[in-house]
């Protein structure tokens, strides 16, 4: 059985929700952050980097959002979350992930993680006061150029499409309405409908 | 035929050797940094990101150093650059591959392009102070736990090792000494005795 260390709304919950899309045998363990127990000695020798996701295989452990997500795909090829055998549309599915993972979320990150990249309280404002623009620029590009259609690959729903409902998730925190981005709401309400989103939803809400 | 646009020493460096190491039929065309080219309206067109590497193919253009670099090992499989058919092996390749993307490329980015993340040139400052701090952190963990053997995956050669090779290029600029990483180091020496390195940095040198 696979288990899945996450947060609750953190980015962990693409994999979440995609391991659920999946139909995997899998059972999700939560990482206590206010307790900062993803850098607690027991944590960081599954996962060094201190961060989530961490997926616990019987091979061993993994990482990397877009790294569980193709997993998860190329692992469950019956749920058809990734287009495996086509390999110009897998990479405009990995480069949307990449562009999530390395833009969006770093952006993101800034607001309240500014301390990884400054000592300084000072300039920690001057990132998170800049941080709903970047985000902001992100979307905009989403919005315009990435969303296919009904799902991010356009017809076909892929392990994408529970990545971008996350990280869409958390515009709000910047002050952002998500009605800035008409497609990327659409997009939004029908993940919320499916069931699997559902489930994990409610999981996270009695994980706490 | 392929169409690679690239700048000298960037990112974009690894899956230029990717492409020589796969044999494939492609350009290289130099986008020009000083000349600020990748924001120019007609590179905007081909990548709205204004970012390298952007691989033009027949059907529409790449984006993303993982996805670029997993496609190139897809559409050549002769060359045999990722383990396509085993998925853990996969993931740990793309976890790899993220972690560069995603951490390492952004926290160098901190240190030459701090103005995305901050208006202000005192904070930006402060951020350029880390940044040394924050690469030494990500080589020490590359160092420890993952880099397998004599290439990243162990004794396989794979589409990771050309992209740890061009960040491990990058350590000078923030006056790291690559000794410092012996492991690290003798994947340099030896990526740089490879014919496809050899002839990527004569491209670049000629380049400009």
């Amino acid at each position: 059985m696979l288990k899945l260390y996450t947060s609750p709304g953190a980015c962990s919950q693409a994999t979440h929700i995609a391991l659920e899309e999946a139909g995997a045998d899998y059972q999700a363990i939560r990482v206590n952050f206010a307790a900062a127990e993803q850098r607690s000695p027991d944590y960081l020798k599954l996962n060094p980097k201190g961060r989530v996701p961490a997926l616990v295989t019987t091979q061993g452990t993994l990482t990397e959002t877009p790294a569980l997500l193709l997993y998860v795909a190329q692992t469950h090829p019956a749920a058809k979350l990734a287009p495996l055998e086509d390999p110009f549309a897998l990479a405009q599915l990995q480069a949307f992930n990449a562009f999530l993972c390395a833009t969006v979320h770093v952006n993101h990150a800034h607001r309240r993680r500014a301390e990884r990249w400054s000592d300084d309280a000072a300039a920690q404002a001057t990132m998170q006061a800049k941080t709903a623009q970047n985000v902001r620029d992100n979307f905009r590009l989403i919005e315009q150029d990435y969303l296919k259609g009904e799902w991010v690959m356009g017809t076909a729903f892929s392990v994408a499409d529970p990545y971008l409902f996350t990280l869409a998730g958390w515009l709000g925190g910047h002050g952002i309405d998500l009605g800035e981005y008409p497609k990327v709401k659409a997009h939004f309400e029908r993940m919320g409908a499916r069931p699997a989103v559902q489930k994990v939803l409610a999981w996270q809400k009695a994980a706490g």
